[in-house]
């Protein structure tokens, strides 16, 4: 075994602290890394050790790979844990760790450089039975072959030019009349915005959800998937709300996803925890899309339905150690929720809104759990995503978990910057979100910023009243449904004391 | 169904915040009484409505049930949840309120007056098959009857006074042939102390473990059991850490405990939540003691092996709705503990420690959940009883729920008052609790004050050494175990920065 006594974790942040959570219970010596604008941040405070890398820039620090392993040599360092963004799906600096003779606790350079080319990726799980987005493998520019792929693929497809970005040279083609006319359409957008005519043709999945499985695999060819999370709520392709498991997953539909998972993973010898990404159409077939080499922001709902922690298990494999549990081991046990809070306007077209946070108290209770690397007065920094907190709520299943985070949203006080808290309230009492039925597109489809600015009053009424009829089958919902339903227009902790006696 | 759409919490601080977060989540709306003295608790601003009922003085507000009725019938309140303590075993005001039209959230007044006393229980629960402490059911002062009676119930047996209290009159007696000189000195002690020379005699429970099941019923004749809790680690017969499950019990006798715990309450035909209290010895025979006809302070542990929230079990029976589970569909997930945070100075003979909460921030993170009803800044009312929180870790396994508990309390961060803080932290890192070996003599044989005197340092490498060795015997645990290691010398928060660069 190759023993981890201390640990460096190189982020900031909410990440930073839970990984150095887990760190402390398992009686590992802990190391932060800091930039100037973090000097007060929790991390640092928390970590038996902190360093400053560097300027305020993630340029300066964060990314710093070389100061990062200085550091390490100086204090005795002998692992280091990446956390999500910044180095975490750097093969270079995986290997430049690996090189100094400490331990990156990830997968190896390797599997990183694999999965993190999506022509490699493909290539490397052809050997499996991995279902990918039916089309051409390659460019293309003669008609009457697209025509043939496209008949073969099955309408509707999708056309997108080579050379395309922006959605310029992107045609979506529902029936093969049209085909030609479109398909000459795209190749001449194409070749005047990019010079090049060349398309590329795959079908085009309606309906589709973001549904992810999480893998973990070890150094002694032991792969295991902790199911599903659902995270097809999201805002310009950034994810909002996650859950697990899924409302759509039928058991097989499950376990044949996450066997093809576990393949993904074993096509690049994959250790430690992986998330291998699938687009689900409304006729539930599934696409590979992409394996991130990484703990995920919302590695949470996970460890909520699993009873796992993530971190530890990461920390373990890096260390040699076999999985202590095999699939027939590992059960769903209730549901999870997760919303993440950012410091931005949902009024104001979500711009980052910063400054200090004035008040911040976190919800309490059963079944609610919060991540986040911030406390009352501080400062939220420019320099970096505007990510507050994760608001995680569990519950025996779908329903309490909802109502839980509704409480909590409810309870949480965060004043001195707008947050997004406002949005994920709306979200959680949206029809198609309470029902389960809904795909990417949810946020296009469902919210406009007009729906925040309703008199809480009328709004909640209105969504009460719907929610109580979908969520509420199980017992008779009072108060919600009436229009001064108190629970629904304000901050639990606002309303006055009667005084009388 | 008897519909409640407004729940009145008869009750203050953790408790009270608790069962109002519950009622929240299902919609209810809520309303808070209070005391002169709690003008300011966090259970006033969370509710919809708060009455002040009274002064500070328990017996002018909190006991108050007229004044609670009063409150009920002009808010338009239709139920009244107890909580723990103050009426919540108050059958003549159980009575009232249902008398008024009211639902009290818990069982029958007939239920409770069964089990509010001893006799009137074991009555109860002669038609079933329910062990008790071996010995006489009624005083005796023939000592030649009594000899035979000792013989068989078998030694080492108890002699206690009939009229007795405060050990007086008390004799444990180890074999037949001390018998009849120490029943003569028990005589003549009861005599000369309370003129009544009779006496009980019963079996001395060696090694004894205070073992309790949660059992929940409805008004359909259903009854369940949610498994145990171990509660033995008990300072002047009051709890200080409660487990779920107990290192003790075999799944059979699991089984056997929990069917008895069921008959308990068939034998009164309980309705909604409560606990029967077993004594088990240290040859794993166990003995019915009591029933506790509400929810208890410790109820969290269950709520995190079994997934479910108890309050709102507790108000759902109450409006007549059937249990939505039975018997088979209940199992144990993890493991989970307690730990009673105290406003007392453990250095200083536990004396409470009462004052204002200079700083306050609560543990947060994985696998970690606290009730308490403050925040920074708040006084420590004199008049109640000086609980804080309830700090409740859960992890996959004992060995994670320690880890967690030891990083949480580590992470607590309470100046202003002294806490049962680093109490709790002794005792989970002795060698006796972690191994699971202990009984509810576990303070007066383990613990002196002086322990807690002795520098970190000393003390910390000592016990984390033990720990190491006991705890981690799935993992080579690095750092704990040498004497500088930091987790354990002061709280997390507190270190300083390197600062360099």
């Amino acid at each position: 075994m190759k023993e981890i006594k201390k640990l460096l974790v190189a982020n900031r942040g909410e990440i930073a602290l839970r990984v150095l959570r887990s760190a402390k219970e398992m009686g590992l010596q802990t190391v932060a890394i800091y930039s100037e604008a973090d000097r007060n941040a929790l991390h640092v405070r928390y970590a038996d050790e902190a360093v400053c890398v560097g300027g305020p820039q993630s340029s300066e620090s964060y990314l710093r790979g070389d100061a990062i392993l200085e550091v390490c040599r100086r204090l005795g360092v002998d692992a280091i844990h990446p956390g999500y963004g910044f180095l975490s799906e750097n093969a270079e600096f995986a290997r430049m760790v690996t090189e100094a003779g400490l331990i990156f606790v990830g997968p190896s350079p390797e599997a990183m450089n694999i999965m993190g080319d999506k022509l490699s990726a493909k290539q490397a799980v052809k050997a499996y039975d991995i279902p990918l987005v039916p089309g051409t493998d390659e460019a293309i520019s003669d008609v009457e072959e697209a025509k043939r792929i496209a008949a073969e693929v099955g309408f509707p497809i999708l056309i997108k030019a080579s050379a395309g970005g922006g959605g310029k040279g992107m045609r979506i083609v529902n029936n093969s009349e049209e085909f030609e006319e479109q398909m000459q359409l795209a190749i001449n957008e194409a070749t005047s915005a990019f010079g090049d005519g060349s398309v590329f043709i795959e079908k085009f999945v309606t309906g589709p959800r973001h549904i992810e499985i999480q893998v973990l695999g070890d150094e002694h060819g032991n792969i295991v998937h902790l199911f599903e999370r659902e995270c097809s709520i999201q805002r310009r392709h950034q994810k909002v709300i996650e859950e697990a498991p899924s409302s759509v997953l039928t058991p097989e539909l499950r376990a044949e996803m996450g066997r093809c998972a576990v393949d993904v993973a074993r096509a690049c010898n994959y250790t430690g925890a992986g998330t291998v990404e699938f687009l689900l159409d409304d006729q539930r077939n599934f696409y590979f899309l992409e394996m991130n080499t990484r703990l995920q922001v919302e590695h949470p709902v996970t460890e909520q339905i699993t009873g796992l922690d993530l971190v530890k298990e990461q920390i373990r494999v890096a260390q040699g150690l076999p999985l202590p549990f095999s699939q027939e081991d590992l059960t769903i046990t209730g549901h999870a929720l997760e919303l993440r809070v950012y410091a931005e306007d949902p009024q104001n077209n979500f711009l980052p809104d910063i400054g200090t946070l004035t008040t911040y108290v976190r919800p309490q209770g059963p079944g609610v759990r919060v991540d986040d690397g911030f406390e009352q007065g501080m400062d939220i920094p420019i320099y970096y995503d505007p990510m507050i907190a994760k608001l995680v709520t569990f519950g025996k299943d779908r329903t309490e978990a909802i109502e839980r985070m509704l409480r909590a949203i409810d309870e949480y006080q965060i004043t001195g910057i707008q947050t997004t808290l406002p949005f994920g309230s709306y979200v959680l009492r949206h029809p198609a979100f309470v029902s389960g039925d809904f795909d990417t597109n949810f946020v296009r489809d469902h919210f406009t910023p007009a729906d925040l600015d309703a008199k809480p009053d009328e709004t909640t009424a209105k969504l009460a009243a719907v929610l109580t009829t979908m969520l509420m089958s199980e017992k008779k919902a009072p108060a919600a449904a009436s229009s001064d339903a108190p629970a629904a227009t304000g901050s639990n902790w606002k309303r006055n004391r009667l005084g009388v006696r």
